[in-house]
């Protein structure tokens, strides 16, 4: 069966980067499937990248192979590395910690730094993507063992995205991500979260206050209406049904909500 | 062959939204060729998204698999359909109108209400294009009979995209598209167009006029001068050689024109 | 082994410009794996074009099928041509001269301008990349040989991109592109560049000079410090660590740069 290779980085879609990646992949294994997650990760944002990396691998098949970039300190003595998790997914990338949570998600087995020495000659030190990490992924997905491209080490960086504060009357959360429909993405998750549809709730911001319901789905509320709900990727949004809560609101990633439970529970 | 199914949404390329709806199809079907016709339909647009699906699905191979998503309805009753075409291609997405004029030209077969029994259970009420489509789409894709998805109906959701108005003298067009070249594309298709090479034509529009040529391609006219001509998806196109017609004339979606014809014919 | 086919055209991604290209392809090679190099080249930019093409085209795979769309004079007499590279890539596109450089680049074995009788009949004289390009794509992908598509020339339009200057106390540049992360790409290629790791060079603008040092990538300076490195094409680049030097020195291609040498060498 084809190999999924999922790319995510910051290279954006106007330079040739993109493609040169998936170049050498194609030339280690000519059939596998490319898959962009995204190429727009804000440049050098390891938070968005950390936490669009980590809710977006469990919905990608089982045995994906992940070629994550975003590397300020490419070409530093920062080493590379290859994490395997239970369900057999691979995450291939620069040890700055950005994949762990994604990774601590799916459940690690084991971390490897790769070794230069089984990598063809370096073309630059400027685009590890391309002469390191697409090269290691080529040469997984045509069925090479990860044991053989690097040793395993248990002192990989550590990366801690923030947690929500869950208290029994009100949560404090964090938005992680602005989506483009203006959805403001917090870092509650569904299976975390005590708010039950129904629920009113006073969503707390830095300079403002208001107050709206926990609904099924964006449409449960009147067009323009503040909403909280679960979204696609199973954490909890705050939205405006066809309108942007981002903008709304002015809300960037970074920013901290509190959602006061109004309703007895 | 490689099944062919061809992506419209208005999810954009920033989010891993297009990417979780692949990966689903690929599990179904790992041999799925995906092609992405736009994802960057304005959010909630379904007149553009009929439009864009409507001249862009003709070009597409016959039994060509359409996912297309704008759906502001996600997780309220609407319902979820597929429609066959007459030459064998397939349209999954919501029933909310939008789809109907690209599978009217194509000749619509049959419509089929999509059974939820007969998906995966649903992850969430916000992502339907990645719990329903999706699905459908990989099991279609990988051989499944569309009828035993779900049962015929006749009622559903229909959709009309204005026509153009054309007498003797003068037609009168709305534009619906405008193109990254800034090509001002109107709905008056070029088998259903009088307009002849050669003719001289005056544009009257909200608060200034212009008289141009219907020439054979752009090239035909000096650089920086306005024309009318037949876009590449078969719609006469008001455009200008090398520039942007629509920030020129300060054209948009919606707009009326009067396209007078001066030559004698 | 499946052929890969590199496209690079102005189309952008908002329209359905460049998935009717792919359906083309793929009707007529349905194993085809097709890399986007990029769809964002400045509306008509041939030199953009020319750099870019240039500058990727070494690193896909030999034997790669490149179609490049820049292509304001369509529908007008201009030719189409394919060129044949002497480690077995072909390039596919308008007779204007922008794919020269790239073609140079890997060796020019034999240029043949596309005889319109070899190609399915037009369907619209706006949209060659469609109508001639892809299907000239397909048919070699899938095994026709280049010379049943047209007949040789050495009549096609020739392209030089602007050349460095290179003394022995100072070199005087051309800026080619700028990247996403604001590096500012010269024409200075490496295995022509005297300069090495460690020298420090004053790098005269316009209106404004400054000194840094040639490193070996961008992490070697502290954040926000400006430096000359080698990019991952090849070519030299002036940067700044985790910032944009295009941006800060207001950067834009075309401009040229005087990098004086002051270590004494």
């Amino acid at each position: 069966m084809r190999p999924i290779i999922a790319l995510l980085t910051d290279f954006g879609l106007r330079d040739p980067y993109v493609a040169q990646v998936k170049a050498v992949i194609l030339s280690y294994c000519r059939d596998a499937a490319i898959i962009d997650v995204t190429h727009e990760i804000s440049a050098f944002n390891e938070l968005q990248a950390a936490f669009i990396l980590k809710i977006n691998a469990p919905y990608m098949p089982p045995g994906t192979i992940h070629v994550s970039v975003i590397d300020p300190g490419v070409g530093s003595k920062r080493r590379s590395i290859i994490i395997e998790t239970r369900r057999g997914d691979i995450f291939i990338g620069p040890d700055t910690g950005f994949m762990i949570p994604a990774a601590e998600e799916l459940g690690i087995n084991a971390v490897y730094v790769i070794d230069d020495s089984k990598l063809p000659p370096r073309i630059s030190e400027t685009f590890h993507a391309r002469d390191v990490f697409a090269p290691v992924a080529g040469m997984i997905a045509s069925g090479k063992d990860v044991r053989e491209l690097g040793r395993e080490v248990s002192d990989y960086v550590r990366f801690k995205l923030p947690e929500p504060k869950i208290s029994e009357d009100e949560i404090g959360v964090t938005v992680m991500h602005v989506d483009r429909f203006g959805n403001v993405i917090t870092n509650l998750k569904s299976r975390e979260s005590p708010l039950r549809v129904g629920e009113r709730i006073r969503v707390s911001m830095k300079d403002k206050e208001i107050t709206c319901e926990f609904v099924k789905s964006y449409a449960y509320m009147g067009v323009g209406e503040p909403l909280l709900t679960i979204g696609g990727s199973g954490y909890v949004e705050f939205s405006i049904n066809r309108g942007s809560a981002a903008e709304r609101f002015g809300l960037r990633p970074g920013d901290k909500l509190r959602l006061i439970r109004l309703t007895t529970h």
